[in-house]
């Protein structure tokens, strides 16, 4: 109980933290009153958990770097999966209308301005990287979160797992193509939050990215798994889109290869997962650890 | 004669190398054999004249860069151009089925697959830069080639002009605001091209960027009112695309403004000015220069 106040306030507080930073490159831009603006705006802005900014946070301050030279990295890899979901919400993708509670982006502006919003805030996030406060390490460190980022988000990360799924509608798709798919879908840029988080230490997050990775891995699958959970047994109002979705569009899920219970038990192993790799790092994984718990107990 | 006997061969030699670059990169990927990586190398491969590529390598080369240094960031900027047109293609922006004589993405494919190959394109283009080959100057120019990049594309570049262009459509657009939409549709990457090949020649390159900023404009825009001369004067298999496309969709044109008289005039002024840009530059700007010429007579 104690936990999950705590990271609830945490979560917040890093929550407005990234808000502000976003707020500030996206209004830095020298045409920031034109519509493709706004679309960013209000594909970035209008609520979102920031888990993935979260975890850029907790593991930069795990290994001592300060809040402020952990912005670049949070906002840059929040543009992203922003990006994605303004893409992956347009009628030739899933074809959702509300996200979050809110129209999605192609429903409050149009498609043509959902396609540009998220090109350019895929763009603006590889600017931040480049133009963004980092602590004095410098131009090493910034192409290697370059590199980390495309890595995570392009055509063997994130762009794939995109690719995969649609192609995987429809078909009959068995538990290790499943996983793949979330691999890459979101479990690529959940593990380069972490990683991000690692590299802004220098060498010595360098060193326990192997742990990290396999945390990262464990609670990215777990959040996947623990989505499918929620599409089936929660309602609309409290996920922020219409319940149901994935089994409409026949879409596989853990639920469905595995059972209700079977799935349940799936994220339970994958948080002991998490936790083992956590146990190998030698300072306070505390947070990570709180984290990993909320991803398979929360109800939206 | 010559000159333009000479531009044909060295456009098409370095055509081949960036398309030998492109090729390198998207087989290289994990997964090449993915339908995501097909509507990649669809989408970048058949056909293009490597206009921003050529203009890379010509500026570097005239600044005493090899080829080989080059590579890298012709690779990543031809990426962008390429992700640019697979999205402008779509059904919600210009609805275009022909390309280069080819199906456009999303016909070759999907809607969906084209959105994904666009987007995992942009992507590539920051990995490129971040992975390719680059003399020893090393990470700071590649930031500064991030950094470039996504200004030239994002949302006070590429993205904002094709936005600036869709909110346009069936409105009356005096001259001012069409140059304002194409100095960032089409001119902010040609001018990137230039600065690109000019940044790998390191400060040498950095002294003379404004008078190749100035040539780079000259000629973005002289690329655009030719392209609209074009879409009036030629036929659709020479253009490899629609004959009269614009008109059909109520764009604002050169020709529909000036006359096709006043557009032919105005292509002259501006290839006087890149012209005027390269005499304040001291090397050999030949290639620049007969490129100049080329962008103003050429029929496709």
């Amino acid at each position: 109980m104690t936990n999950s106040v705590s990271l609830s306030q945490t979560l917040k507080t890093l929550q407005q933290r990234n808000n502000q930073c976003l707020i500030n490159w996206l209004t830095k831009q020298p045409f920031s009153e034109q519509t493709l603006l706004k679309a960013m705006k209000h594909g970035t802005l209008l609520g979102g958990k920031r888990a993935r900014p979260y975890l850029t946070y907790v593991t930069g301050e795990m290994l001592g770097v300060d809040y402020d030279d952990l912005d670049t990295a949070a906002a840059a890899v929040e543009c992203i999966h922003a990006y994605s979901l303004i893409h992956d919400d347009l009628p030739a993708m899933d074809n959702d209308a509300l996200r979050r509670g809110q129209p999605t982006c192609h429903i409050a502006f149009d498609e043509a301005m959902a396609i540009l919003a998220g090109d350019a805030l895929q763009t603006l996030a590889f600017e931040i990287i480049a133009q963004g406060r980092l602590s004095p390490e410098g131009h090493q460190q910034r192409i290697a979160m370059v590199s980390e980022l495309a890595q995570a988000s392009g055509a063997a990360g994130m762009c794939l797992g995109q690719a995969l799924d649609l192609e995987a509608e429809g078909q009959h798709v068995g538990l290790e193509q499943l996983e793949l798919i979330h691999k890459h879908k979101t479990g690529a840029l959940i593990r380069c939050a972490v990683r991000l988080g690692a590299l802004a230490a220098g060498e010595k997050g360098r060193q326990i990215l192997p742990q990290l990775d396999k945390y990262a891995d464990a609670i990215g699958l777990a959040f996947q798994v623990q989505d499918d959970i929620l599409d089936v047994i929660s309602d609309t109002e409290t996920l922020g889109k219409p319940q149901g979705s994935d089994l409409e569009l026949d879409k596989s899920t853990y639920p469905a290869l595995l059972g209700l219970e079977g799935a349940q038990q799936k994220a339970q192993q994958l948080y002991q997962e998490a936790l083992q790799a956590l146990a190998a790092i030698p300072y306070n994984t505390y947070q990570l650890e709180v984290f990993a718990r909320y991803v398979i107990e929360r109800n939206n």
